[in-house]
């Protein structure tokens, strides 16, 4: 493709294909809204480990080796691997790339990883470098809990706003050939950040760049909402969720009919996870479970994917910095 | 071009240039070997700022702002920019990139951030995506010191192997036209471990997969050592350095005569900084001041440049978890 001077966008030529995906959960998301859309749901957030990041390396482990398996391919075939998650310096993501052997390339896109990764795949297979890449992220609720707010074992109460972070990993098996739903379009995202300082509102925090990623995209590309059966952002929850359909509407930009966020699709209602879910993997499951079996089966044909990530750290918030946030999309598409 | 099943490296069909570097650094740098190879010398380690994350954000916003200037480019040019740091989720990469305003990927190789964002740029610039890409990493002492060790207030001894973190911050601009040295090849590392536990010897942590990379690209692109003028890893130190050079005598490579390690090329040896320079910065500072300038007067024609990751957390250390390393490599050749 071609890229215009000003645009975020890019549109592929050939599009890459997603050829499989994998994705694999602690028993609270096992519980929840999604059931039946998981490859393997652990029977505690330990899975017989040492301890919580040990665990999160098993995850993106075996979302990895899994949607290898469900493409079948090996390891060997995997050219390179794209990955990141949310403990300090990739702790979960680097053991297990160690395990896996492949080349690999690490980033750090806090909750918009797993976009951020799946649009350079689909990058580096558009122009022509490799065959087959995979993207991966993870989260994990304990080890989150304990490196940016307080330790479980405290019981301190969460605020009414506060989301829950997602036990788990989704993997995507992204081709030069075969068949499935192809990434066609991408958008990279910049960092907007509108002052807000609480990390309990992730959510309000993250829309303003959700918001400005869509309107970059719908404008670079020459698309409406209404060309996307369905928008869906991250890990925004209930509270992010609604300011992202307020903020477009106040630019003439109506998605109130076909947007959903996926930190609103993980958890039941009694679940206590206050207005849903978050972490790299809140984006990560709900693609590669429920949101690629919709596509496979034709009930989605078209749909614009973002992820969504705030980029403070707990250094960050101690020296009371505000929030920068940041949003990459991909349009998925069914051939 | 196109990637033969296995390999790990990609070659360039219309190799991507690098049309300007800048770099900044501390006033120990200052006072260092490369006296006269930087654009900026900070006065101390604040340079006027509230702290030391602050001060590493400020390096890196000088940087590429540098860069561009001296690229005779506008920061609206900029189509995207690779960037990462040591800091616990890019602390310094993401408040400066909120001032840049420019669309964004985030990196994290621990300290071969500079050459992962240098082969990702090259590639979508090869790939026809974008025109002008930036890519920086920085790293603070003061600011690593307190996250990874010790708080350098609490003067706790250093051992004779450790490594000095760099403060400062480089930046490459790498565009499809322009003239200046070109990227012709690039190799992505893999994840290699020996087993070293021990964050005062990342030198001796990192040389494996420094050879593991630069054994795959010779292997990869069917040259031998002496094709380059100058191999160049990171930030082994001379600990690490020495062992480079004997793990490829023992596979029969001699590389003894054109290498050398950029945290070797950093401080004088009466400046107390044990083993060398480490961080991100000190593949990124040595890299766009005097390597480049070598390149520009045709005293360098060819190199071979890795960045060497450490990819341990303090969670990791505490664990009593291995040291996992990387190591990415880009070829750069005068035309």
């Amino acid at each position: 493709m071609n890229k215009k001077q000003g645009m975020q966008s890019v549109v592929f030529t050939n599009p890459p294909i997603i050829t499989s995906t994998a994705n694999i959960v602690g028993p609270m998301e096992g519980k929840g809204l999604l059931q039946g859309y998981f490859d393997y749901i652990m029977p505690d957030n330990l899975n017989g480990l040492a301890s919580w990041e040990q665990c999160e390396s098993y995850l993106m482990e075996y979302a990895i080796k899994r949607a290898i398996e469900k493409d079948n391919s090996t390891m060997e075939e995997v050219d390179c691997v794209f990955a990141g998650d949310l403990l300090n310096q990739l702790m979960s993501t680097h053991f297990a790339m160690k395990n896996l052997k492949r080349p690999f390339l690490g980033l750090y896109g806090a909750c918009s990883t797993m976009v951020e990764g799946m649009l350079l795949s689909a990058i580096l297979l558009d122009g022509g470098f490799f065959s087959k890449i995979v993207a991966a992220a993870s989260s994990h609720h304990d080890a989150a809990e304990r490196q940016y707010r307080f330790p479980n074992e405290m019981g301190v109460q969460r605020p009414p706003g506060a989301q829950w972070t997602v036990t788990g990993s989704g993997a995507v098996v992204v081709s030069t050939s075969g068949s499935g739903p192809r990434i066609t379009t991408g958008t990279i995202g910049k960092i907007v950040d509108y002052g807000i300082k609480d990390p309990n509102a992730m959510g309000p925090a993250m829309a303003p760049a959700a918001v400005d990623t869509i309107w970059q995209h719908l404008q670079d590309i020459g698309r409406t909402p209404a060309y996307y059966d369905m928008i869906f952002t991250g890990d925004l929850g209930s509270v992010g969720r609604d300011l992202v359909i307020q903020l477009l509407q106040e630019k003439g930009v109506d998605i109130s009919t076909n947007y959903q966020d996926c930190g609103c699709m993980v958890y039941k209602e009694n679940q206590d996870a206050h207005a849903g879910a978050s972490g790299c993997a809140s984006s990560a499951i709900v693609l590669c479970g429920y949101i690629y079996k919709k596509l496979l089966q034709d009930k989605l044909k078209k749909i614009l994917f973002l992820g969504t990530g705030s980029l403070h750290s707990t250094t960050s918030y101690q020296q009371k910095e505000s929030i920068p946030c940041i949003a990459h999309a991909v349009s998925i598409e069914m051939p």
